[in-house]
């Protein structure tokens, strides 16, 4: 008897989907049946150039794929509108979804959760697949409770060109939660440059640094009379995200309803 | 109708006592109604050159204190010695303790805990007050379920005597419960001096850093493929304690039971 | 014979000069002769309440102490139109001045420089006596002859009124001097909270940050392909001042002109 | 006219001449006229799979290619053995050396700057080319001068075999350079965990944390009384190299001796 995880992965050409392919070769009871991809239907991975050399069947429909191949778990890393379709299809083949993606609909969700829970198996949707942000940002929401003066910096490389960043932004929205409204600094403090104090989100400040050589950095900082709590999380590369694809591998296998967030599996 | 909570302070004196007396002061439902002090029995806090100036008696004598004076809480902030006797007296006259100690003995802690159940009155012992720490330490726990390779970091003024710091051995033994005991860096790995890798708990590393200027900081540090995430505390001085003392000060009303660390009380 | 450096402190009285008191009391080779105090003319300063308890007279004119006392340096910790006085006084009477001021004007500073050169001594004015912060000033214009990108983030306690700081602004000017104006980060990057990139000083950009429990700390950070470089100062109290006093004093016996900032005499 | 720089590149397949040639096709005014190369000679570089498509010849002889080939720069990322050779040839050719090894004897420096003395041309031997390293490792001799207490932190991922790192080693010498030897801590310090304060260089002590996730980074910590000056580099990737290649090709083009190490061209 097998006890391996049955992995169908869609988008394999795609940074993430390069990363999930390696991911699933090398954890010990993951074992890759099939690829979604919308070229080289009924090729082999293996023959096309420039993907990784494992020899399972490329499929460009999801139903054919799921009817023809027994699966345990797709992993979506394509975009929103095609996730959305294979999310659903695979849930209606029982096979368990884990889809990193923040592009579904509220109305999306509440359909896909009815029909995860009618067919009683796990489906993770998520936004982020890193652990360490994740992690970061909970705590972050959990030391709001005790320490109310909070600022978020967060650094990224200069070719950036939203500030502040999504994940800053998740970050005091999530602190929001466990924090009353109230405008930081001294209540008459001037500007004598402007944007000094930074972006003002209910009152706490979001600091947005750019420079070349830096990756993806966040320092969520905390004071109160005597001390500083600092959690700070940086990211360097990709491979960061597999921890989180891994973890909601293992995790999706034991759920039977529709989880959203990494944020929601952590303990 | 009057819903103070009605305070005595026991080591008013001290450096943690001083800003005991100052906190109850400041917040707005606490109420200072005597302290207990082995000199000067019999006259009032105000009184005494170098204490602060408020009007309330000072008692040598803690059951003869409690016999007089209506009192909600005990704040002990003296020595064990002193500490364990105060706790006793106070939960057999129906007043709850909020002790800053790492003394007592695990017979004391049992006794004191029968005690309070006895009474169905709340009892906190705390060898930290300091919140920031505390939610270092418990995050730092938490995030060893995911990261299982970790060094500490702690830096503090060139006074201190002890290599690592208590706190720095309390986080790895914290941290211990929810990571296997593994030898972390390269196998091969060699120091080229002598202490270069640092202190080896559990295969975890701890580094202590001595400077003057410096204060009390601790950095607890993990890693995984591609990411790192970082908890920091910095304490500057010992104002830090008193968020912790009031916190204890407002759950220990509503406990009907000892508890042992602020770790167990923060959510 | 003799070789102390005799010292006169103008300001006792002030926090800066109760440290410089201790200082001189501390360093082997200074003496303390006198002090300059707009009130206790003629008493001994251990007979003022409050004042340190060392035995030299207060003089509330500074040409009668000068004339009275023999002295080499005049450590002046007022205000800039005393302070102003001071020093002429003392060039005048071939006392090297030490002073710490930001106040004077630059014909003041013309005048006095003449008087120094015409009497062949040294006068040392610092804005500031922080060696570690005017080390990160100078550290950070140095760097950025190599890394033209960098941001500066300040972080101070929240009762700081001014943003950016003081220092920042001086840092910031500084490192114009070794960097070409240019507009950091993406050409095309958008604030979807305005202010999230700071403030704007000749194309870099400055971060304030505010928060209980910080003192004054600031962070340079220069980034270029593949690299972080990171100048930081954590200033705790206002001992920190005390060496850089200390390094005047010294430097100020053997210079013949007046010099404008002590990062000119650091090399 | 032309005003190119015409530069050769010894080493051509290896990590770091793979990102000089690409430095060397990016800045305008330097113009790749051959690669030296142990295989493939006679070949064009375009013509080889896996090296940059750059139509330049490529020779296995550096005295036959420098004799047909008028160059003014080579840049040599070979081993020393090869190193050594080139270095000397080029010399004998007129054509200036830009060449990244630790590995020369001292007898080889001094028999190689006697040649470039005798040519009148520059040659640089850059044992690291990472301006930021060379800058942190420059500030912090500066810095020692001041601050006498002082720490080093390296952070380097866990495949890592030595510990402490040679850069920390390197940094430790010249802050010894500029400060007395002398042991820091308390007098009294214990280690209740061997190794907690890490090695001891001079007094002065380094830690080394090992991580997966980091690179390669080193904090150089600085205290006295009320302050802490700390210096950082954070190198992420080989591109970090490049800015140095870049600075050694300019400047070696105004020297007429051997310099040795990137710190004393830098000012």
């Amino acid at each position: 008897m097998n006890n391996n995880v049955r992995i169908v992965i869609a988008g394999p050409r795609g940074r993430m989907g390069k990363e999930a392919v390696k991911l699933v070769q090398e954890v010990e009871n993951f074992e890759l049946v099939a690829v979604i991809d919308r070229k080289n239907n009924g090729m082999m991975l293996s023959d096309v150039e420039g993907l990784p050399n494992v020899a399972v069947p490329i499929y460009s429909d999801i139903a054919e794929c799921l009817g023809n191949v027994p699966a345990d778990v797709l992993i979506d890393l394509t975009i929103p509108e095609t996730g959305y379709v294979h999310t659903k299809t695979a849930l209606q083949h029982g096979v368990r979804p884990v889809v990193g993606t923040t592009g579904f609909t509220k109305e999306q969700l509440t359909e896909l959760k009815s029909l995860a829970e009618e067919k009683e198996i796990g489906c993770i949707i998520a936004p982020n697949f890193a652990i360490g942000a994740i992690l970061m940002m909970k705590f972050s929401q959990m030391a709001a409770k005790y320490f109310p003066n909070v600022e978020i910096l967060e650094l990224h490389h200069d070719n950036k060109l939203d500030a502040p960043s999504g994940t800053a932004i998740k970050t005091a929205e999530m602190i929001a939660e466990n924090r009353p409204e109230q405008k930081q600094g001294h209540p008459d403090e001037k500007e004598t440059i402007q944007g000094a104090r930074g972006a003002d989100f209910e009152g706490m400040r979001i600091h947005s640094v750019r420079l070349p050589g830096l990756v993806a950095h966040q320092q969520v900082q905390f004071g109160a009379e005597g001390e500083s709590l600092t959690i700070r999380h940086d990211s360097y590369n990709r491979a960061s995200f597999m921890s989180g694809v891994k973890m909601s591998v293992d995790t999706v296998m034991n759920l039977n309803t529709l989880v959203y967030g990494l944020d929601n599996i952590i303990n």
